[in-house]
């Protein structure tokens, strides 16, 4: 394929043009195979980030990814299929009783879910704190699971997209992660290479979120929800609060223990509402009306689910989980309610405790994160507990400490404050195809 | 050095941040000794060219690259220095009749050169041509050949500016050469490193120049001469038109032909005057008013100096210069005045005959190249000769000939073309410091 070179692709999109579907499908390839080199796509990478890409330019460039690589089918099963995917958050771990109570609710979960990488927990991480447990399946295996008990929560394998898997790495060094077209075809271009019938975007917006307002939060949902649709999958998103930390926990074990509660028909009433929420959205996307999300916790059947999900990667889902050798208790300063608290001071807090990774590859402890004893809204007293740390290395309470400074704001009974104070909506909007 | 990383550094010019001193030295020190990757540089480079850099920025940028390497002194020599930089035109010969001529009225003149890339020869390139010469000398060579017959064109050594030599072979690969504030820095910094006490730069505008509209040669020119006075180096610019090629040859032996012609007190008028107009510029700069240049060609004092300069490097000024294998004539297809020659096309016309090279390291052809028989201006008397093509390889001709097409235009006499026809000036305008 010679027909076009590095420099004109990216020469034209530095000054401002749309890239012709040839030039995109020229550039992708040649980047799989190495024609392109590293230093032409991150100039390129860079000019896309500043100059932009039209609809037409980003849904070329996605089906360049995809068709790097190879797509999965789930035809054979012998009912419909629904993914959800996170932008990621802090205390994020709807995936664990969301994929678990989907399945129960007679539609097939293929989660294919990814490590974390700064203060946005991963998936897998999360999971790999019960004993024994795997995520790497073969795609039969993957398969075979999906058939039997439902749903599956597994590393991607390589060969889904593989240019994406390139590009994600080298924009990670480049400065150039932040580029709406690069974020929504790289998400998108493995979803639907994986095959899924229908998809539910969890878009987070806030201060621990990737994307930090709404606008951009809104232009990343609706650039996802169009590509998806343009492909064939039946694709929704919710935009989500992501100003305030998921649920009452930030960790690995710790967020498994929590996912476990809501999976017993209890848990904190915000991962509750949003596993819900997404569980209608899958459901309503595979075309089934008749079966309540809600009720499905609460008879034990979407437990039943998660412990053969678990059971079936190996790992032992009664067994104790891992923990922390070393907490360290934070009191609250004053008496009042709690009026704020931030997700990103939290996320940086757990990922200093070492519960994530400031490198790819890099381990992370199963027992370190957050525990939070409040949420914004919840009155809390004078030395009493409001946060207990938890890692295997006491050297890290001291970063992590700081990272909680300024985080949250406690305001006395009576107060202004007090009286404006009125809880922020978990869903924010609902974006579906135009 | 770890008090930045590179993708802080790229993101705060991504971001449309000024790039502080430190962030500058850092990243310049550390992509020199290979901390910072390709991959990094050119996604910054590309924000450079995007988002820009202010003047602040682009003179701590060239001081860093200077930093990067070695520095000359002249001050040894018992005459002041002064220099000349074009930033490439089409039938360019200059740099081979000034440096002599400069140095016949007292002034010694380090001229380091390059060689060409693309459709402007390089100075270099044409000097190969004369048998024997040799472009590659040591720093104590060079300064015993400024002091004895006081000029000097030679290979800019290696140890100058590394960090331009390496990015500037990155930004060629890239789509990252159109930005000013990189062009500016890669032609200063080699300039300020080279020790020259003044300078005179050449911004060529115009199709055949790199810069196309007289805005954006302005903005590099005024950039190039805050950044030259601000080193301490007296700098002027002279805006100088590259709509039409220089004299009546673009090649390599046939420009050293006609160089030769101006040494000799005749050659084309247009070459002469900016000749001249150059040495006035560089010997003002230099503390020299005095002499009148004109009569220093005129007197055959500026050939003695030609030709001891050219023995000087091996090179016998007196032998037959390479000729090409093979000519081809293009006659005039009408009577009438030549009122347009496009410099592109003719530079095209000149690469693609073997002149010039499509990729660094390539050879040229010393004998190749383009000659026209006349000027815009001039009568053109259908079925005489427009122009001659010179190559070794006759299987060049054809794509030669395409270049050449729609680039020029003859109109009858009397019509409205030749009553609206006015030569151009060829000296535009004058930059000077602030």
């Amino acid at each position: 394929m010679s027909e076009h070179d590095a420099v004109e692709v990216i020469a034209a999109k530095r000054d401002g043009a749309a890239l012709s579907d040839s030039q995109i499908d020229w550039v992708i390839a040649n980047y799989t195979n190495g024609e392109v080199a590293d230093e032409q796509m991150s100039a390129l990478a860079m000019a896309i980030l500043l100059n932009g890409m039209d609809r037409r330019e980003i849904a070329r460039w996605t089906q360049a990814m995809i068709a790097s690589g190879e797509r999965m089918d789930f035809s054979s099963l012998s009912r419909p299929t629904a993914d959800k995917h996170s932008t990621g958050g802090v205390g994020d771990k709807i995936t664990l009783p969301l994929a678990p109570l989907v399945a129960a609710c007679g539609v097939a979960v293929p989660q294919l879910s990814g490590r974390g990488l700064g203060h946005t927990g991963g998936t897998l991480d999360k999971l790999e704190a019960i004993p024994g447990w795997r995520a790497a399946l073969s795609n039969a295996d993957m398969l075979a699971q999906l058939q039997e008990i439902g749903a599956v929560i597994c590393a991607a394998g390589s060969g889904l997209a593989p240019a994406d898997k390139k590009l994600y790495a080298l924009r990670d060094v480049t400065g150039t992660v932040e580029a709406i077209p690069l974020i929504a075809s790289s998400i998108m271009s493995k979803k639907i290479a994986e095959g899924t019938g229908s998809l539910v975007l969890d878009v987070k917006v806030g201060t621990g979120a990737f994307m930090k307002d709404l606008p951009r939060a809104r232009e990343l949902a609706e650039t996802m929800v169009a590509l998806g649709t343009g492909a064939g999958v039946h694709t929704v998103a919710l935009l989500t609060d992501m100003s305030t930390p998921l649920g009452l926990t930030a960790g690995n074990a710790i967020e498994v223990a929590e996912s476990v509660e809501v999976l017993a028909g209890g848990g904190p009433a915000d991962v509750v509402e949003l596993t819900v929420a997404l569980a209608r959205e899958m459901l309503a996307g595979a075309g089934i009306s008749d079966v309540d999300p809600a009720e499905k916790l609460a008879d034990g059947s979407a437990m039943d689910v998660w412990k053969a999900m678990i059971r079936a990667q190996d790992g032992d889902p009664d067994a104790p989980l891992p923990t922390a050798r070393e907490e360290h208790v934070v009191t609250a300063p004053t008496t009042g309610r709690l009026v704020r608290l931030d997700a990103m001071a939290v996320g940086m807090a757990a990922w200093r405790l070492g519960a994530g990774r400031a490198r790819q590859g890099a381990e992370v402890q199963a027992g370190a994160g957050v525990v939070w004893h409040a949420r914004p809204g919840d009155e809390v007293r004078q030395g009493t507990p409001l946060f207990t740390l938890l890692t295997d290395e006491p050297e890290r309470f001291d970063r992590a400490l700081a990272s909680l400074e300024g985080g949250f704001d406690i305001a006395p009974a009576g107060s202004a404050e007090v009286t404006a104070y009125a809880a922020e909506p978990l869903v924010i909007d609902r974006v579906v195809a135009d």
